[in-house]
């Protein structure tokens, strides 16, 4: 592809993400033709019919026929398989990148799918999303001041990292290239683990007997600490499976120090307790200050 | 004091809370006077500043002198105590209520400091806040459309409940009244262990090499789960110490529940994760449906 224009963009898993990519490239005048490619029959229709994507084809090897750039939006266990399966449509000098939010077991599936990693490809991670999913609550300006982390391989073309940075600074965001492994060890603590907690905390919760009630009182704060278990089931069962390799070791750090806590208050030690609860403020507290800069209300990743 | 009129409203403890209800009840022109009294001659300066309230006294004796209704907006372990301390000045008919986030502990830490529990003590929790804290941050809206529990005892006398209810529905709040003990098992569930669990993630992160790093990366998903560890370490402190009869039981199934889920991880047992995703999804959307009618954005409880 050009550097400045796409002629033929191919979205592979057209949901809030592909979704929202395919109308910022739209709306910058950046694409000449999106096409959409994925599973459900109703949801493409439903994509063409909100003008996300002017056509679409259910196999990913017409999908990307003529496609310069391909963007790959699904779970990421079905990455590597359906890279596979849209190869043989694929041209020689098309782009692939991908927005999956484990890295290291995209890059390993593909290998191993594959035999080889692709030069043209380009693992990525856009850092944006809100606990909605599917192309409804696709929106233009999702990247805009949020960033987007690329894990090239020794195998990745320069070339082709340029273009898929470029790609992301057009609809708003700032790239960040780091090393795959490192992005899951971050990516773990930051979001698997909170995504882990609050679908576990509101498990927890209901399946007490008294549910119903508990639920009725809970307020604002418990409505924002479990807003991520509304996300999809299907992406995060997927996301912490492929990314447990770095997940367990901060969900057991995570464990054990919960039960220092809890032991602590069984103590009645206030000093303790006063002295992680300090600690946690201070850093939250740091953390809010900056925030601003690369998140917006409403958004998860 | 009358149903409809307050002549001299004592606020101990000017903070998020007491502030905001001396705001609605000044606006409503609910009340003559409001006297503040509290440890930080700082903070009863600035309340003063802010029309919050029209004067100060540091003694709780001299500051409920005259006073037809008290409120009690300090960290729930200082309630007995202070109590004890103004009840010398206390006139015989006075209502006295409290807006802590632990019920049973008030009851008990009261009548061990004074022998008897007040007739016309009400035991009271608004399940209003935001996680900032102090008289800056009151306001007069804060309890519009929020619960209040309410737990009288056998003691309590029906007047002054009623009088405590008709003060609450006043300022827009909805009254409930419910058992002590259940109180504190529901607001064990749905505020204090999120508390626990957000301070405690922000600390395991904050005390990892690359928190640093760590807190860089992270968004919005991030930002609303651990917005409560915001909150006051000292109130928290207090509150997760004072209700950990409550706490530890639903702490400990937490805490079973979260080592399952990992296990299942551990194990590749996508099923099981699957189960655990989906049911806190459907209950947390069922939760999100609901909550709009009793909680605002940017409030906790």
């Amino acid at each position: 592809m050009s550097s400045k224009q796409i002629k033929r963009l191919t979205i592979i898993g057209v949901g809030l993400i592909g979704g929202s990519l395919a109308r910022a490239l739209r709306e910058k005048g950046l694409v000449d033709e999106v096409v959409g490619c994925g599973r459900s029959l109703d949801n493409l229709q439903r994509a063409q019919e909100l003008g996300v994507i002017d056509r679409y084809c259910l196999s990913p090897a017409e999908a990307v026929q003529g496609a310069d750039m391909v963007v790959l939006a699904m779970p990421v266990s079905s990455t590597a398989s359906v890279y596979a399966a849209m190869q043989a449509g694929l041209d020689a000098d098309a782009i692939v990148t991908d927005v999956g939010s484990t890295k290291g077991s995209v890059i390993d599936d593909l290998r191993k799918q594959l035999g080889v990693l692709p030069a043209n490809f380009v693992p990525g991670h856009p850092i944006a999303g809100t606990e909605n999913s599917g192309v409804d609550a696709a929106f233009a300006e999702l990247f805009v001041q949020r960033r987007v982390i690329l894990t090239p391989q020794s195998e990745t073309s320069a070339q082709a990292l340029s273009i898929v940075r470029k790609l992301w600074e057009c609809v708003g965001a700032s790239v960040i290239e780091m090393d795959a492994e490192h992005h899951d060890e971050v990516l773990a603590a930051t979001s698997h683990l909170p995504h882990l907690l609050a679908y576990s905390l509101v498990d927890t919760l209901a399946t007490m007997e008294e549910s119903r009630e508990i639920f009725g009182f809970a307020a604002g704060g418990f409505r924002d600490f479990t807003r991520i278990a509304s996300s999809s089931p299907e992406m995060w069962a997927d996301i912490v499976l492929a990314n447990r390799q770095a997940l367990l070791p901060v969900a057991d750090r995570f464990i054990y120090d919960i039960q220092s806590l809890k032991q602590a208050i069984a103590d009645g030690d206030r000093e303790q307790v006063m002295a992680v609860f300090t600690r946690a403020k201070t850093e939250r507290d740091r953390f809010a200050a900056l925030v601003g800069r690369f998140a917006q209300p409403g958004d998860t990743e």
